[in-house]
């Protein structure tokens, strides 16, 4: 059976739409990657996973309309996708190909389809046979059973990993999280968080105390981030210094918090401010906000959750946003299953009662990676999303 | 004749697509924007700027392959372009449509298309008969005559300006440019720049001296950009510690380069660094380059195109990018004509030897805005793009 895609520059859409179509129950013996510029790009291994012996073949069919129609209609192809690739490469598919059957694979929000594979839940993603219109089930495959049972892979893996075997049934994990876990997933949230994201459209600058970086991790850079304007949240030196302070013990079995923090500070400033001084504290914080004001175009907020720091900002003239009201938000889990890794020693994933995978302990949150290990050999996902991960890296950053 | 073409949450490519085929030659009495959901978006004074009295109608066909399927049989239409939009929503309106005739903007550079129309020269967009594979000719339209004759436009839309003039003749303009603006607009580049983009592949962070933001300006912030890790270069805090001490004269004649540095470094990185003092000299940088180098994870590299410093940092054990040799690059018109009306009184711009329009001196270059006065009425595509920049602006940050 040859089953063909478009290759694009965005390497993950070409992944994900092959992936998506194995898990309608596709199961190739040739795949075709139909590109402008071919890449070589070879699935072998991943299908091999799944016990298919499959050959990848990168065609060429050169730039622009014409020449596609004129190609296209002399390659032999049984299922074609065109989700991924440009629309008249779609287009010259559909319309010139000898296809059997043509598949598109629809997600509402576009955006969140450079993920991984699985980033984006299956249940959230309709693929249908373009011709008649008629949607095609999910038939997750099994993996064989002599594949490595530890992996590492990435955070967004993990939440992929965990949105796959979902398919499969009920996935369930010990739920007794730490509550900073919680919120740095969002499964908890700060009701005002809102109020942060009204201040980016009002054009606001942020700087944010150590405990906000504890707290909300990444989604920290989210929030304060504008489409309009870029990221908003300033990288403070106090902060930093304090950060700096409390991640200097090398000593083992303390709250690993301040790590996380640091983490989340580091990714998303990408730059550390120099620290001239080590003085980090709430008054430098607060001199330092004031500081920041007499040089900035547009207003500036304290984010903390320190009422102190909240009153004493306010008495100066800064104003402050104070995080205080904790409401049910939506769990990003794979961020939850991490930061609670480097809490437990490991945490174990069953679906429907039965166990199919387990969590290692992390130690390093720079590196946004956890060890997996399988339990449930013929559903090692965990393994074809390392291999994924490894054709990405390997293929360039232009993923 | 209806015009219809496909609306999305990028409102630009939509834009695009409605003025390309205008400058094919195309006169509609109703437009139409086919969207999953319907924005309010009115083109009406566009199009008025052509003579044309055009009915804007904001179509919502709701969500999915089925539902277009459906809907789109029964809408009528002359020329459809599919050039925005959804894959499955192109496919629609060509298989579905009745649709006279089906047009595809081909542009090789896809990523370049998220720009204000003109942006990209439309030499290098070809618009395709998408149902026999026949390219269409431009035909750039007359505007009428009556239009506002002074509008202020961003330093893009001047760039789109130029492009556009360059349909109907040879462009011309007087090119006695200020070394700074050639350097700033890549008209002239230091050969060093390739060194810099192999040590951001090589994962380097990078501070640079105050020459450096005169000299590159917003290129700087490009070319020290990593698409795999984000913004390499950091905000040194010396740097803008002398940028502030050269930009606070309010006297009139002075040399604008600093504030056009300032300008940049403001850009570049959204935030400003806290001066705690304000030292800023050769020394305090290189200072600061090694103080840096302590907290950083990757290395570092200092760019300068003073010798003096390359010296004394390169002994200090801090490794250093000297910006010496300069050679011939690739203008961005819009940069070069934008950082030029800080210099001059007015730049004239004619076509086949005709004066078209003139940029008039500029003040301020945080806003990154031109006056242009059109000289030529019948041309008044200055005016055109300010209304484009005006629907955008007002249609939120989602363009």
């Amino acid at each position: 059976m040859i089953f063909a895609t478009l290759g694009s520059n965005k390497l993950v859409t070409t992944l994900d739409a092959i992936m998506t179509e194995i898990f309608t129950g596709v199961k190739p013996d040739k795949i075709l990657i139909l590109s402008e510029e071919a890449r070589r790009i070879d699935l072998s291994e991943v299908m091999k996973a799944f016990g298919f012996n499959v050959e990848t073949e990168n065609l060429e069919l050169g730039i622009g309309i014409n020449a596609w129609r004129d190609k296209i209609k002399d390659i032999e192809i049984d299922v074609a996708d065109i989700t991924p690739g440009r629309k008249y490469m779609a287009i010259a598919v559909l319309n010139y190909s000898k296809a059997k059957e043509v598949r598109y694979a629809y997600l509402k929000e576009e955006s969140k389809g450079y993920n991984i594979f699985g980033y984006v839940p299956l249940q959230e993603i309709t693929v249908y046979d373009v011709r008649n219109g008629v949607s095609i089930p999910y038939d997750p495959p099994k993996t064989v059973e002599n594949l490595p049972r530890k992996v590492e892979i990435d955070v967004e893996s993990l939440e992929a990993l965990i949105n796959l075997y979902s398919l499969l049934g009920n996935v369930d994990y010990d739920e007794d999280f730490e509550e900073i876990c919680r919120l740095r997933s969002g499964d908890i949230r700060f009701k005002e968080e809102e109020k942060i994201m009204q201040y980016v459209k009002d054009r606001y600058f942020f700087l944010a105390d150590v405990n906000v970086y504890v707290f909300l991790g990444e989604r920290l850079g989210k929030i304060t981030w504008s489409k309009e304007f870029g990221p908003r949240l300033l990288a403070s030196r106090s902060t930093y210094n304090e950060l700096l302070r409390h991640t200097t013990s090398t000593q083992k079995g303390e709250d690993p918090k301040f790590h996380l923090a640091m983490s989340s500070y580091r990714r998303i400033h990408k730059q550390v401010p120099v620290s001239e001084s080590s003085r980090g504290s709430d008054v430098v914080l607060i001199e330092e906000a004031k500081a920041l004001k007499k040089e900035l175009p547009d207003p500036l907020a304290l984010i903390t959750a320190d009422g102190g720091v909240g009153t004493s900002g306010t008495s100066q003239g800064v104003k402050v946003i104070l995080l205080h009201d904790k409401v049910k938000g939506q769990r990003n889990v794979g961020e939850l299953l991490f930061c609670e890794s480097f809490y437990k020693n490991n945490i174990e994933i069953s679906v429907n009662g039965e166990p199919f995978a387990r969590i290692l302990k992390s130690k390093f949150p720079n590196e946004r990676k956890v060890t997996v290990e399988t339990l449930k050999a013929e559903y090692n996902y965990a393994y074809v999303l390392s291999k994924l991960e490894e054709i990405m890296k390997n293929n360039g950053s232009e993923n």
